[in-house]
């Protein structure tokens, strides 16, 4: 069956034919001729966690391509009301496509196992592989199709997003460096697993900011307190100090480089306003490129293109 | 008005008709040729309670139809921040169908009273007609759409999935036999009502499950703490000690019984996993049929079928 | 860019050709031939407090016309986990409109500032423009579409209702009077606007309830206890006794009077069944032109009609 639960599953010739799909869909789409080519087919998307981008980008992503959305939330109480299993299999007997934002990513692994339609994660504890999906086609835009040899300095918390950007990152041939305070980098075990995906990956752990940037062609940040955290949140505060993606941060990047942020960004705090709304700034078009991206994705995973 | 509040207000010829006319649809389906009978239609529907399966299979139905559903929650605030009457009259100036799960049953007598369109219980305390639709309908896969005859055997509470259990039976000249602990009987008004409505049927009362079983030719179970009732769990556990749905009970059964559920399942309390994913089981083609046996009635009830 | 945040920056020439794209729409649909000049369009609908007929009438607009809409609730946090400019930026370029009921009105003006799709007010606490529009289209079901001259007599509480019905008779040359008790008359800063807005109209401000209805074409009263308002409850009621449109009331105005309300109604509080069960009540189908007077809007905003 064909599911994205981890990009790690996914081939570099795989990635790229989501993104030579993408990039066919966007085109028609700016064109007026949209495809239907999920036409009959409904993608039942499942919420443990508010979302707003990644709503929208999916349920309208259905709608462009002729098929149809259907929302579910908590009230769904997937593996408290009734087992993983049991939901997963009674929802792969009525729609043709499971996508899930969960807490837990064993969760999406198990809902996988039990499908007999095509499970697509939403974002996990874990992996955020639709993101990663929208900030390297966003890369794509900027530098060309082939983006060997460059430079992705994510810098921030080694969270989720982290994650998966370096799973694409080593896939594609892109460099990935995160530069984060002791004790936010990468945990070990997500390292491991990189490593064991991607060996040959130019992989770099970095403490200093201002020197990751150096080589960049993106600079990427996400926010320093996730949902979740917000408990942390003062200690968390605190220890990001120095890590903010500002102008200063900015100067010390070559001058074609890139900002991406996959929002929602608290603005004074991981970005100010200035790298945010300025020229260097892909942050929208990248929100954007989350539509077009998991379009792709979608009419392989479900319409077999 | 063409409602479905209760199978109480249908005759057998009606009830018939309703399973041919979802038999011509996934018969359809299955041929990849979608009827679109309920093209510009739209079902609201209103959940006062949680629903997965009723929400999924009644939202992809009209979708399958050809039509729309509008998904609407307890932000509605019926009977609360506005009159039933008044909720009803607007909304059936909208939209062509309307769909409710409300915790009383009289909420949708009085929304039918109102209603210049369908007007459908998707469970109410008392009734839960469109469950006892697919349960019928999954028999039917089995024996054949021939029912009479036949004997459901219906272990556990007597709620209102019983309810609409029996009175479909009696319709239908299914037998009908429910095992309950004292105390969880159907209640003498349901029972009354049933025998007002079906008078020749047969209805049987056994507190013994193994008894009870030994003509059945399908074993259906439901959680023996429905929706609500919480608070009475421990003391509704005890109760039913004995009256699992497991390996032992249905070898007491003849050896082409089918096991039902109409899920959420507590498995390992009404049921065990053996059961509930062994040879006997027919629990998930169960709630596929949810989907099918409502666009059977969706598309008599709003598309004149 | 077109949109509609409040009625003051519509001229009449424009109000008046919404009417003519709604009369045309509603036309239509009572012939069964629907238009879908929405087709390939989604709107993106915010919802930051609860809707039965917004809701229902806006998502069913969009349904026949062709296209989508993309329902959000209060897990979006626009201005709480994301900037208000943020949010929209993003969804504009995902979806063709955007559609919010938000308590402050700012924030839509914040949002129109930032966006490349129109944006539609389903209600502020400042104007309700859309409330306005099917309620002027029920009084010209009545007396024809040229209202001129005529008087619509509003009795209640001064709120956003009151103030966008205020402007649209002001635009179309109708009298508006509204009859309320002390410290509930519009604003202040209500009747500056509307006066800079429409300097020649007829508006009046009245404490005898009885006496403003002695001219009326149209009687309109709303709740007295808005969203909201909850914890004044008891001083209201107690601020409005006299001011019940009842049959008592009703009599003193023309018998070819109109009682119109916006709902949800408080039966036997702001309104009595009688009124608005009897004769004179053109409630309902007020509620219906809801979805008529929308289409009307969104036709012109989205599909350039």
């Amino acid at each position: 069956m064909n599911h994205c639960i981890s990009l790690s599953d996914y081939t570099a010739n795989r990635i790229t034919h989501v993104f030579d799909v993408a990039y066919d869909l966007r085109d028609r789409r700016s064109r007026g001729a949209l495809s239907d080519v999920l036409k009959n087919q409904t993608l039942a998307m499942i919420f443990e966690k508010p979302s707003l981008r990644t709503r929208v980008s999916f349920e309208q992503g259905m709608i462009e391509l002729g098929g149809h959305a259907i929302v579910l939330g908590q009230e769904v109480g997937i593996g408290k009301r009734e087992s993983v299993a049991d939901v997963t299999r009674v929802l792969a007997g009525m729609v043709q496509g499971i996508a899930a934002r969960v807490f837990e990513h064993d969760r999406l692994i198990e809902m996988a196992d039990h499908s007999s339609v095509p499970v697509i994660n939403m974002l996990s504890d874990d992996a955020h592989p639709c993101q990663a999906l929208a900030d390297v086609m966003t890369m794509m835009d900027e530098f060309g199709r082939d983006l060997t040899g460059r430079t992705l300095v994510y810098v921030g918390d080694g969270n989720n997003v982290a994650h998966s950007l370096a799973i694409i990152c080593g896939k594609l041939g892109i460099n990935f460096t995160i530069a984060a305070p002791p004790g936010y980098e990468l945990p070990q075990a997500y390292v491991d697993r990189i490593m064991a995906d991607v060996p040959g990956m130019n992989f770099q752990l970095c403490s200093d900011p201002a020197e990751a940037v150096h080589q960049a062609d993106a600079v990427y940040t996400d926010t320093w307190v996730s949902m979740g955290q917000e408990t942390e949140k003062q200690k968390r505060l605190a220890a990001f100090t120095g890590f903010q993606v500002d102008e200063e941060l900015m100067s010390k990047a070559p001058s074609h480089a890139i900002v991406l942020h996959c929002l929602p960004a608290y603005r004074g705090v991981e970005i100010t306003d200035g790298v945010m709304d300025g020229a260097s700034s892909r942050v929208f078009p990248q929100a954007h490129n989350r539509l077009h991206a998991q379009k792709g994705l979608l009419a392989v995973l479900m319409g077999g293109c």
